[in-house]
């Protein structure tokens, strides 16, 4: 079983910002890759691929923790 | 006996950017200080205090080394 969730991240102005997220977000349980769509000052869509579905508190909360807020 | 070596940096765009630069400089020899005054985009003065004159082409080094344009 796979499940991939979309976001928004506002706030990312280059490619030290894409480490954060993409650190925090991969550590999440199941995670199996995250790519992000880097729009610089802008709003970037990001994509969590995992072998379960995500919990969005917990999606939230590693946006939060890598510096960045998520758009709902 | 101790030097302080003001440089402009363009690129930086965030707090990792800065991070960046500063590890660099603070890891040249004799450097005791970094201060970046962010202006995110735009040309950031950075102060480098050390405890001799540094080597131009070592501060050159650095700055790309952390990926940014030393303004000359």
């Amino acid at each position: 079983m796979s499940a991939t969730t979309t976001i928004d991240v506002v706030g990312m102005t280059c490619g030290h910002c894409v480490s954060a997220v993409t650190e925090e977000l991969s550590a999440l349980p199941g995670v199996t890759d995250v790519s992000v769509d880097l729009v610089a000052g802008g709003t970037s869509p990001v994509t969590v691929r995992s072998e379960q579905p995500l919990d969005d508190a917990a999606v939230a909360a590693a946006v939060d923790e890598a510096g960045y807020e998520l758009v709902r």
